[in-house]
């Protein structure tokens, strides 16, 4: 997940390395924990019990029997690689290691002669091989890059890696401009072409960013013609060139990948017609498209972008995997410029939009979450399409990567949570960084920087802090710039031992839609630092979340219940209750007759808790944007 | 579709024949005259130039080819030909009278010798009849029987209702019990249901009666599997049987298919559960599921039936053909009962929800009618699919029929416009009355009673009409009851030349959906008579609808523009203007501070124009839905 810009020449940024970030805080480290203990020994049973490790047994000719499940299913094997990878290179973990080696000798006996690996199209279909690039084989190829990539990181072995290789190189010697003599032709779904940018940065080997370059290039052509299932070649944003483009259109996932990889390829070429054509879909996503969550894809139709302002709640699709893509894509933007409001935008999706996709047992998973619901939707303990539980699970366990970074003269903190870091400055010369806080529910934050020299400490201050953000250093006021959505540029000769103390205000604050957004005319959402909340059935029985308003000078209450949902700072206040009333039994029009916000019925106190944990109790009603009157 | 209702045991009104009644009016006799003259024409040269009528020639063996299109292409041809022959019924066309017989001689010579008629699995994949249910075989046939009906009732000719009986028998000895050696099944669309009982009707041949309450009783068993393109049985109503469903789901079109053929077989049975299931779904549909301009389908996803309340206006899939077949099961319903109620919506979605199909030059159509629109969607003249295009001209060439009816003692007036129609009345009494009105621009229909006896007159007082309306016979105030949403029954002995003075006041009204509709909050549309308006680009030049705000104070004038969309009353008033204002650039969200309604930023003139009739000029921003605060 997290990118080694290291020696891209158009990245201002470069990742620390992940093994020397550690996360000892009470929000994020928890659900690590559960990461590793629950969520990542489930999967690899769901991956065996649905025959998806089968498939490679099957095409070693190890097995007997027809190929199980969905065509892309190897993808789900990769994507839960990588997230095991991750998983050791922070917490070594003698079982993992078992089930990932026991994982990757399947596939290396699965790899064909001449590179080619898909275990769909091998015992059954070997001769279907590249007829239909609705069929996911460049996608997959992709998450094995990524997987061999990033376990070649965890773990220094190359064995996985060998076999991406080999792959790549039959992609790279089958693909490409047809007056080289290859095929042109772009995959229905993107994702190989940022792992092949990957796999030059781990290798070397130019010849994989080019052929990034050439997928790229080549969408928007028409060599994808009509994709799966009748739908417009926007679908898979191959509608037009990407450096044409303007707005997010089709499949979230698709679209976010498809931008991520243009990103990396930016990061090594410079192109300027290609960072243009991101800044304008990065724009046109962020101020039309998006919901307050971060989530992305307001239709079910297509699982894709809706048209600008087209954000329904209860019908929001807010695809797991699309919220990771998007923590994916602004990762590399913020890594290409510094550029705060891609971390502003990572965290609030981390916290809103890729959190819920995951049950607080870690055993369960949104793959859509919509904004409000009436108890019905519940996390599923798998998918057939199971594209989202192992996309939760790489990154959770990738997190601690996505803490700091660093640039020639400056160490970059992104997020805050209590932990440590270790980064090596201008000279080689080691620096260790620690933080203490307890964020996200306070907004103080305590820095230690042991090391010592002169470089810059960037401070995120959010820009969801809209007054009142403030720093010492050593006890004493800092004179520079502390505005919220940029970075606090500390600049100083360091000692060992010099403290840095951050602290971002964090009312309770209620945030309005655009007025174009039609549902939310009229409506709040509340939300309290990074943290998105609603109302929900368990909190509020007997209540309906859809007749509750919530007056603008409402006074609301915060207070941190260690018990509950893991522990969570809830709100409380009180609210007006405007029902329905009596002249609409079985009528659903009626003669405009008084205005509804004239007749509260009642009142009653309101409990909201963070969206990302709701459906961990009872079922009930939800909802995020709460009338206002 | 008008349904020969005059010996069913079970339904208390009959339809008078078609070619009894006369339209004469300025309103839907010009669209006939088009559907006649523009449409018909028109849309019998697309099925030729698209090879659906090429499909019936391969077929028989007198072309070669491949089979072309969809599977279902067959059902165009046959509505098309539902259509001619309605219209034949009431306008003899010699050209049109032989396109029909000339698509009648490709159907008989393309029925196979044991009675199957299905070109898609005939010439190619003869082997392949009867696999696969949800590829609208039975669907086809309903269709074709429909058409069958319709001629014969037209012309007197058996040549295609030969056709249809002879496959009829061959699905009645195909379909059927277990236990009588049949294969039981059902299909995937519903459409069957009905058409088999009409023929029953028409032949006297009570098996096609039993094999419609076969195929109604079957559903909902697990007969069907899992239905067209992985949707939940739901999607075919096939989740539980049909007298245990209390909710309007899936496939609208599938849905009100299955909902008018169940009332057919109940106008035959009498059988009360089946009643009663059919008033639950007509209680949720009406009350939870509907548009305001009585279009139904809130999604795209599956062209379906969204939730309690799930109406979105940009996104409203709302398929003309659901409009069509809710007139369809609402005509059925009155019959069955006379209650003024089905009446209502047949007239609210006739001119707000079906006729929005079609352009007024009858040459271009809409699949979907969204309320609200940025100025991109646009009529087409033909589509893939084009199941809407001759399902709107059916419905036009046979609206005569859905104006009035007859019981045992009464002549019922269902809806309004100038024109004649004949009726007999007890004891063979030939009876002739006439209207005389500008409706629906004018609320003022005076009618004529031409025949002698006692019975009475049921005049239906539209519930839309909720104060002043009044009813004069021979000059003087009826004593009886007129209320809205009811029939006001003017029995009386009749002599040539009696008169009835209908006044139904036409104040515009505000309208308002409610509270849990979530996107209407704050918001009214506009209705004068049975007409829903809307604000519409072409009227009202740069104005954004979505910023227009129309106090709850503000006037409206009303204004007859007989050059305007083929003359309609016209509605303008100011409005203010509430512009998202300056601090929304580059924003979707922000802190909320400010009451929204509280700044109007100018004022602009209004104009409002019919809903059914947007579309036909430039493209340009519509919304049904006025902001109201």
């Amino acid at each position: 997940m997290v990118v080694d810009t290291s020696r891209s020449p158009h990245a201002r940024l470069r990742p620390l390395p992940l093994v020397g970030v550690r996360l000892s805080d009470g929000f994020w480290e928890p659900r690590r924990r559960i990461n590793r203990e629950e969520t990542l020994p489930s999967q690899y049973r769901h991956l065996e019990e649905t025959g998806r490790l089968d498939n490679f047994r099957k095409a070693a000719g190890k097995m007997e029997g027809r190929f199980e499940g969905i065509y892309f299913n190897d993808s789900d094997v990769y994507k839960w690689l990588e997230a095991a990878a991750w998983s050791l290179a922070t917490d070594p973990d003698h079982d993992l290691e078992k089930m990932v080696d026991a994982a990757i000798a399947e596939i290396e006996d699965a790899q064909e002669p001449d590179g080619y690996l898909n275990t769909y199209f091998t015992f059954e279909r070997a001769n279907e091989r590249w007829t239909d690039f609705d069929l996911h084989e460049m996608y997959c190829a992709g998450h094995l890059f990524q997987a061999a990539v990033a376990h070649f990181h965890a773990t220094g072995s190359g064995r996985l890696l060998d076999v991406a290789v080999r792959f790549a190189d039959h992609i790279c010697d089958t693909f490409g401009p047809e007056e080289d003599g290859k095929r042109p032709a772009v995959d229905g779904h993107e994702e190989i072409e940022m792992a092949l940018v990957e796999l030059f940065r781990v290798t070397g080997n130019r010849r994989y960013l080019e052929q990034a370059g050439f997928f790229v290039d080549a969408r928007g052509r028409g060599l994808l013609g009509r994709p799966y299932g009748r739908h417009d070649p926007s679908y898979s944003q191959d509608h037009e060139p990407l450096r044409d483009q303007d707005r997010v259109v089709g499949h979230a996932v698709r679209a976010l990948y498809l931008y991520s990889g243009a990103a990396d390829v930016y990061a090594e070429t410079g192109e300027g017609d290609l960072l243009k054509a991101l800044d304008r879909l990065w724009g046109n996503m962020t101020t039309r498209r998006m919901y307050v969550s971060g989530g992305l894809g307001s239709r079910h139709e297509g699982e894709a972008f809706g048209g600008d302002f087209e954000l329904p709640n209860a019908r929001a699709y807010t695809e797991t995997c699309a919220a990771i893509a998007s923590v994916m894509w602004n990762w590399r933007m913020l890594m290409l410029r510094g550029d705060a409001r891609y971390a502003d935008l990572i965290e609030r999706t981390l916290y809103n939009a890729v959190l819920p996709g995951v049950s607080l047992d870690g055993g369960h998973y949104f793959y859509e979450n919509p904004l409000e619901d009436d108890g019905t939707h519940r996390r599923q303990p798998w998918f057939g399409c199971a594209c989202c539980p192992p996309n939760v699970a790489r990154l959770l366990a990738s997190i601690p990567g996505y803490f700091y970074s660093a640039s020639d003269d400056a160490l970059w903190v992104h997020l805050y949570a209590a932990g440590s870091a270790e980064a090596k400055m201008g000279a080689g010369r080691a620096v260790r960084l620690s933080q203490r806080t307890n964020y996200p529910w306070d907004g103080s934050v305590g820095l230690r920087v042991d090391g010592e020299g002169e470089f810059a400490l960037m401070l995120r201050i959010p820009s969801w802090c809209e007054d009142g953000a403030s720093v010492e250093v050593n006890g004493e006021p800092f004179a520079g710039q502390v505005s919220p959505g940029s970075y606090a540029e500390i600049g100083r000769v360091w000692r060992p031992g010099d403290t840095v103390r951050l602290r971002l205000p964090t009312p309770v604050r209620r945030v309005e839609a655009h007025p174009h957004v039609a549902e939310n005319a009229g409506r709040v959402a509340l939300m309290r630092g990074p943290i998105l909340y609603c109302v929900e059935g368990a909190d509020n029985p007997g209540l309906d979340p859809r007749d509750l308003v919530l007056p603008e000078d409402a006074p609301l209450s915060e207070e941190y219940r260690p018990g509950l949902l893991g522990g969570a700072v809830v709100l409380t206040g009180e609210a007006k209750i405007s029902s329905p009333g009596e002249g609409w039994e079985g009528r659903l029009y009626r003669p405009a007759t008084a205005r509804p916000d004239g007749r509260p019925t009642g009142t009653a106190k309101l409990t909201a808790v963070p969206y990302h944990a709701w459906a961990n109790r009872e079922a009930g009603p939800m909802r995020v944007w709460l009338r206002a009157r």
